[in-house]
């Protein structure tokens, strides 16, 4: 079933499913066209204009990845919600100082442990096209949520 | 660290991962290159030659896309034990009814009211390339497991 709200209900919508959620699996295409997971802690904000953030460090495989394919997917998953969330967007690598100190939170120092001094700390902005979830209420079926 | 042991060991090892967690989020290719993700029911069982089997109706938008783009991945959460799995590999769409009958489990039933009379009812057979995991001994570095 499409939800013909608008883009802000949209997103704040999207913003209560993931609310909770410590880590999204992100999705990323390697070279040969093969599909690679990897869990990112979620910050657990939403951008108004649908932008996810994640802290990584500039120099991880996922990073080249991306600078060759900017296609992701970002999926989270609440088993004991029953609620599964699908995130489809381009990513973007940024090193936007201002922006990370905005972002940051004590329990990233746990990768990080140089916290904002970390020397190859950076940002990936996830620009989401679309959403779709899964849970308890729409059993097989998805709601989505689309914001291109 | 890559775990040098030979491949039934690895295939074991995969499968003490993902046991117990009843879904999997499986992300496929779209033909216009975006990435999109969907929970599929786990029936907790790897064949011994690395393959992971999961039921879906033949007529589904992830099927189409398979048939375009091969290439999938599986990723696996479980929050509570703070393990995290991406599995990376090619899907196929297979009719074999014998095959059915050997995997079912009742709990199917949810999904496909019909059982194995359901006249769409396929099988999604993904042969394993790699898969790397995450989990509270690891911690920021996962263990690979290789098995192409």
């Amino acid at each position: 079933m499409a939800i013909s709200t608008n883009s802000d209900r949209q997103i704040q919508e999207l913003q209560t499913l993931i609310k909770g959620i410590d880590y999204g699996m992100l999705t990323t295409v390697n070279d040969d066209g093969s599909l690679h997971s990897c869990p990112m802690h979620s910050i657990d904000e939403l951008d108004t204009d649908g932008t996810l953030w994640f802290f990584t460090s500039a120099n991880s495989h996922r990073v080249s990845e991306i600078e060759h394919n900017q296609q992701v997917n970002v999926s989270f998953t609440s088993s004991q919600n029953q609620r599964y969330i699908s995130i489809s967007g381009t990513a973007q690598l940024l090193q936007d100082r201002q922006k990370m100190a905005e972002l940051w939170k004590p329990e990233l120092q746990t990768w990080f442990s140089q916290g904002l001094n970390e020397p190859d700390l950076a940002l990936l902005k996830v620009s989401i096209k679309q959403a779709d979830y899964w849970d308890s209420r729409s059993s097989y079926h998805p709601q989505h949520i689309n914001l291109s």
